[in-house]
């Protein structure tokens, strides 16, 4: 297998974005990585996008994607793991790359949320779980995530403050990210007087509904040495791992076998181990997520990742910073697009060219953790600075 | 690259399924490839589907495929590209084992199509085409493919009688096909005076909506070589091309130039040229499509795909016997199952395990081309057995 560098990066804007419709949100981040490449062209492009069918009635991105981006007839692939899309669109592109068929590989992710019929967002997302044996039951996504958070409080005596304190630190990291969809801190009591969702979650437990996209540019390392001026980014591992469906077949559903299995593919093939990391990017789709993958990915003790949460460990300048960019709290959730932007930030992080005011000032190794469903499958991705 | 084999294959009978769910159907051609193939498990699994959520709203089939077909927690992705969503699986499968990042990968594709509401199947299959400047005129892929018949009528001078015979052929083969959703042969004058779909086109001119699934083990060589008892069937070329979405971008709408793009590659790395293929298996969703496939891939000259077929040059005794399978248009078209079925339709054909009356005399190397939308995409494989 070849080695394979990240030498673009792009995302626009997240929010409700009623001006742009799916193909010129997508055309947008392919033409910033484009741009950070210093390239016009590639030999393949990804598109992870979970559901551009019920969202926008528009399936086909392998054929809209290039052509909206103006490099028809680049072939183009759209890859679908529900909220992993994106995280899966990178491990496509990956082994494109790596296989040798190709040198230059565009992954892009992309959704278009906000301005949808026929049932809704949530009704969209809700396709992600098992229709016949949880949807059709009349359970949806933040009924899913609070069973979890149940459980975990049972079980572990994992406190309503902890879980907030997971939203409170992700949006006053998202307050500095100008391209995050809510930039607004909030407090500990703001999040736990918010409306309620599904108990013990209330709306700012949640990510939220967000039209957005991001771009990565992948390139075989020797071509990167050739092509870029800027600091490479080595993906060192990559590992994907599934679970089942439905809630009910799991062992433990206050733990997240899916995640754990991938992330141990992806620290293998880096020959690390999770306390090389410096950094991760992960899937806090609801604030018992991100305690629960912090468990998985063995940054917190299983049991004490609300704790550990409290305590400071995965705060901005704690010992090991989790969603520097906001999270998905805090910056949005265009479900395909989420997992690109994770490499996104990844890659900035790792450049040097955050924002000054929340570069991190050790940013070498990172990894980024892409989630699908209530984990019915994970992708984890970890990239080194060379 | 490392060299890759099939070294399974498994489809089910296509047809109007009402007794089997979606999971039910991709789990069992996942189950035939695996016993065909003489193992109990993948490393990974690909799953060509169009539309999940618009058919059946369930997504997430990468985390679904594996847990029905007992295999989890195998990581599992789905690659959409339209009916080219099978095509751009195996692509996919090809290149995570040619990557070296895994032995053996499963690709199975599937569609549940007869049992959908929310405007139907052809609404769900028009989200291929562009919403926006397409579909929100009213025009449906029935419509696109006759305005690209009449294109070709008026350019080439193709008939009506040369479009029928197309259907004509490829019942004929599919009457020998017991895996075929419609066995009846059908005579011009059937074809000709079908109930009219979208001018020129009648009932006969179109592929039906199915329900099915298929599914193909990948091994590399030299693991295959351990494993398989079965003559090896190698992938010695694969292609992958986009075109415009919109047909009204196109120079000539009745030139699939995404198929010609897609066949140029697959057959550069073969190391060889259309006369060295024995047989194919070609995207007829219309067929007209199979005409313009023909002159696209070089079979027929440019214009003369009508006469080809009439002179009996794709025949299943011709000189190029195109779609001995039915092809879509008798076999049936569950679109993301279609690329998949196409390539177990190659291997059993080279492998000589067909059904006697149907086993071509010269069947050594054969030529997969799968479609999607109007040629916005276009996948093309070629096997060789070993």
């Amino acid at each position: 297998m070849r080695d394979v560098a990240v030498i673009g990066v792009g995302m626009n804007k997240w929010g409700e974005i009623w001006e742009a419709a799916i193909r010129d949100l997508l055309a947008e981040s392919v033409l910033l990585a484009l741009d950070d490449a210093g390239i016009d062209s590639v030999e393949a492009m990804y598109i992870g996008c979970m559901s551009s069918g019920l969202f926008t009635h528009q399936e086909h991105l392998g054929s809209m994607g290039p052509d909206y981006a103006g490099i028809c007839p680049t072939p183009g692939t759209r890859v679908e793991s529900a909220c992993a899309s994106g995280g899966a669109a990178i491990r496509a592109g990956y082994m494109h790359v790596a296989s040798g068929l190709a040198d230059i590989v565009m992954v892009a992710g992309v959704e278009k949320m906000t301005d949808v019929d026929g049932g809704g967002a949530t009704f969209a997302l809700a396709t992600a779980a098992d229709q016949e044996y949880e949807v059709y039951n009349g359970v949806t996504f933040p009924g899913l995530y609070a069973m979890m958070a149940n459980h975990h409080m049972n079980k572990y005596g994992t406190t309503r403050d902890q879980m907030a304190q997971v939203a409170v630190k992700n949006h006053l990291n998202g307050s500095k990210n100008p391209l995050a969809q809510f930039r607004m801190k909030v407090t500990l009591d703001q999040v736990k007087n918010s409306v309620m969702v599904s108990d013990p979650l209330t709306l700012l437990d949640c990510s939220p509904i967000t039209d957005g996209s991001a771009a990565v540019v992948l390139c075989s390392m020797d071509k990167a040495k050739e092509l870029s001026k800027k600091r490479l980014v080595k993906i060192i591992g990559s590992g994907h791992a599934s679970d089942t469906i439905q809630l009910s077949q799991r062992e433990d559903i206050s733990y997240l076998k899916s995640t754990e299995l991938a992330a141990k593919q992806a620290l293998k093939m880096a020959g690390r181990k999770i306390a090389d990391i410096d950094f991760a990017e992960v899937h806090d789709c609801f604030t018992i997520a991100e305690i629960m993958v912090i468990e998985a990915l063995g940054i917190a003790e299983v049991g004490k990742g609300g704790k550990a949460t409290t305590d400071g460990i995965t705060a901005f300048d704690g010992k090991f910073p989790v969603n520097t960019s906001g999270g998905l709290k805090s910056k949005g959730h265009p479900v395909g697009a989420t997992g690109v932007a994770q490499i996104v930030e990844l890659t900035r992080q790792i450049r040097g060219d955050v924002e000054k005011d929340r570069q991190l000032k050790k940013a070498n190794i990172g990894l980024a953790q892409n989630m699908g469903g209530s984990g019915g499958s994970s992708v984890v991705h970890i990239l080194e600075g060379m």
